[in-house]
């Protein structure tokens, strides 16, 4: 957590309505930070539905594995979330912590272990002390409230500059329902079907089939289409859960992805995703610009989204940005290293609007002058086109400033 | 060109020896630097082999497009490398200044164009001026002579700190044979089959074919196992003249690769392109750590070069180490997101012979105190044993600094 707010966080913070069948509470644990909340417990009411995804790492972290093996059951009672520990790489030690924790808050609940789901989020490689969850644990099981979402959202922070929220409020058959999501970021952040750590819940009773259909479409274009530097964690997590408690005034209950009813409820739920990663890149360690990037005329999706990676990721494009620099050089050079279809001579470039770039050379009619202004707009959208076939994808980051190196070159020591 | 030095420039300059059949010169054609000599010509003796090896990049340089057109041929006389401008991206224009540039230095040398290779290296889509070189290549050409090494080096640099040479002489059948090779780098440096610019010439006469053979296999270990940011330049080019002067104080001709008589010059060839790669990483820009990453114990070769490169191009490895941190956690991380084999509960890592890491935890028995000396070497060797296999690979990189930043924040403006 910085002193610093990102010139990039969103200017408007929505009010989060309660969501029936949801209650949090956060409490200041000590595992790492001093002075501040560092656990948060989500207690949800029988029947909860729950889908995730999570990183596609080699090297799991003991919560990312505790849930996977969890989530078949489909079924949910607890979140616990810490950060400032990743319970990462730690071995038997950390399988060993990541069950005393679900069994602590099984007790705290009242629920069993394997429904409690559990998320981390810090150092990798330190044991992570789950003793200190005992005591505490109870506690907030007592204390837990509808609302208090931005607490919640701050638990989670480890080096983000702002809380992390996103809503939604949309009709499922005849009965209003509600989506909420939290996220946490800022860097190791290149996610893989899943990404760093972030919780949806809907009181939408969706079964967990359904919504981790729903789930696995709606991080495609949303967190899977993030990237703030191209690591990917050992703990990226997306939780979703439903608790059903709007069926009470009528909703209809959802068993199938595919069900008409469900329409309008996944394109808000995309939003609420899409919101949360967007807000995922405005916090990129060190940013000031979020930059989106637009590949078009690529042979596949599949290949824009390569491309579009490849420059996102490029340390090169990054830094020219960081400089105000429209230096359309180094897209190219990233573009030519993705590996992925391109004809030099068909390739446009443009920054803000304006192109640079057309048939494999400088655009004759553009003027220095306007790019350079253009680049000094916190938002800068690159478009390629390659003109060469239908294929498009967009890719968010920002940009690798000296704060940047600043941030990831003292964090542990 | 900077005013400081890389903290890991080598110590020890070489000595280069002329080459028989070689003869360079230097000029200040103004291309884009002041003040500072920025084009290089090489002019060979008749019966020169050539053979090279340029980056994979979808959007090719127009001088990389010359010179693969021109190597089946086998035969140079000339080589002319400007440093200041990349002439890449610039579409027809491009095409047109290369054979300029060659019709100018066939002139001057008295060759045909096929026989002239070229060179550029800087910004990227800025059109070339080759009337610029009218006159200097003529003058060039007379003034050209043996030695002058040193002035090569440095003709050829652009955010470089120090010039790049290497030198070795070797016994061919009975007669010493000479290898000389000088290259540039320090940013947009992961080569890809290739890399930025180099060229190594010797007297030794060996045929076009197997002089390709013999650079394919010594890249692999060498200029493909540097990166400095993983961005693959548009322009990166590797070439290798033979003049085969030696022939005339009895080294035998040689026609193949597979040639025994060859063993001891191809050993040496490869411990040129070693030293001049390895200056490459201790010249990458804003470096202050020279960083080697060992991968053993993987399934394979191929499988360890990708968990070397990933570690390799981590932001958060590279930024740990410019912070002089032992930080395994994210060297775990950088092996689980290469997507090859990997067993978290068999993996060690070790920090310059210090294990910090063991069976998927940290090593018990190490000592912070130790480690973080170790950290504050200019030299940081992270070894990382899998388990698994008997694959093993080395690559060379360096740390990210606040420096790298601003040096690829404001290049090109």
């Amino acid at each position: 957590m910085s002193a610093h707010v990102s010139p990039l966080a969103p200017t408007h913070v929505p009010e989060m309505p309660a969501i029936a069948g949801v209650k949090l509470a956060t409490a200041a644990a000590g595992i790492r930070y001093k002075g501040r909340t560092d656990v948060l417990l989500a207690v949800m009411d029988k029947g909860t539905a729950v889908a995730g995804v999570f990183t596609q790492s080699k090297c799991l972290s003991a919560p990312v594995e505790w849930c996977r093996a969890k989530l078949s059951r489909g079924a949910a009672r607890a979140l616990v979330v810490n950060s400032g520990n990743a319970n990462a790489f730690t071995g038997k030690t950390g399988r060993q912590s990541t069950a005393l924790t679900a069994a602590i808050a099984a007790k705290a609940v009242g629920c069993g272990a394997n429904e409690v789901f559990l998320a981390s989020t810090g150092v990798i490689g330190e044991p992570l002390d789950a003793t200190k969850f005992n005591g505490v644990l109870g506690t907030l099981a007592e204390q837990a409230a509808p609302g208090r979402w931005m607490d919640a959202a701050r638990a989670i922070m480890t080096t983000d500059t702002f809380p992390k929220v996103a809503t939604a409020t949309v009709k499922l058959g005849n009965a209003s329902v509600t989506i909420n999501g939290m996220a946490k970021g800022a860097g190791m952040i290149m996610p893989d079907m899943a990404t760093m750590l972030a919780f949806v819940f809907t009181d939408a009773p969706i079964a967990s089939g359904a919504l981790q259909s729903l789930l696995r479409s709606g991080v495609e274009d949303t967190f899977n289409a993030v990237t703030i530097d191209g690591d990917t964690s050992t703990s990226d997590t997306l939780l979703v859960f439903a608790t059903g408690a709007a069926a009470a005034h009528g909703a209809p209950r959802i068993s199938r992805a595919g069900d008409p009813r469900l329409k309008a409820f996944a394109r808000a739920f995309r939003g609420v995703l899409a919101d949360l990663a967007e807000q995922i890149a405005r916090d990129g360690e060190g940013a000031r610009k979020l930059v989106e990037i637009i590949v078009e005329g690529a042979t596949s999706k599949k290949s824009a989204r390569r491309i579009a990676m490849s420059v996102a990721n490029s340390p090169l494009v990054k830094t020219a940005i960081a400089g105000e620099d429209a230096n359309w050089g180094r897209v190219v050079m990233a573009v030519g290293k993705a590996g992925e279809p391109a004809d030099r001579d068909r390739l446009s470039i443009s920054f803000n609007g304006i192109r640079v770039a057309k048939s494999g050379a400088r655009d004759p009619s553009y003027d220095e002058t306007e790019v350079s202004n253009a680049m000094k707009n916190p938002k800068v959208q690159i478009r390629i086109a390659l003109g060469l076939g239908k294929g498009r994808d967009r890719v968010l980051t920002c940009d690798l400033t000296k704060e940047y190196v600043a941030i990831n070159g003292d964090y542990r020591s």
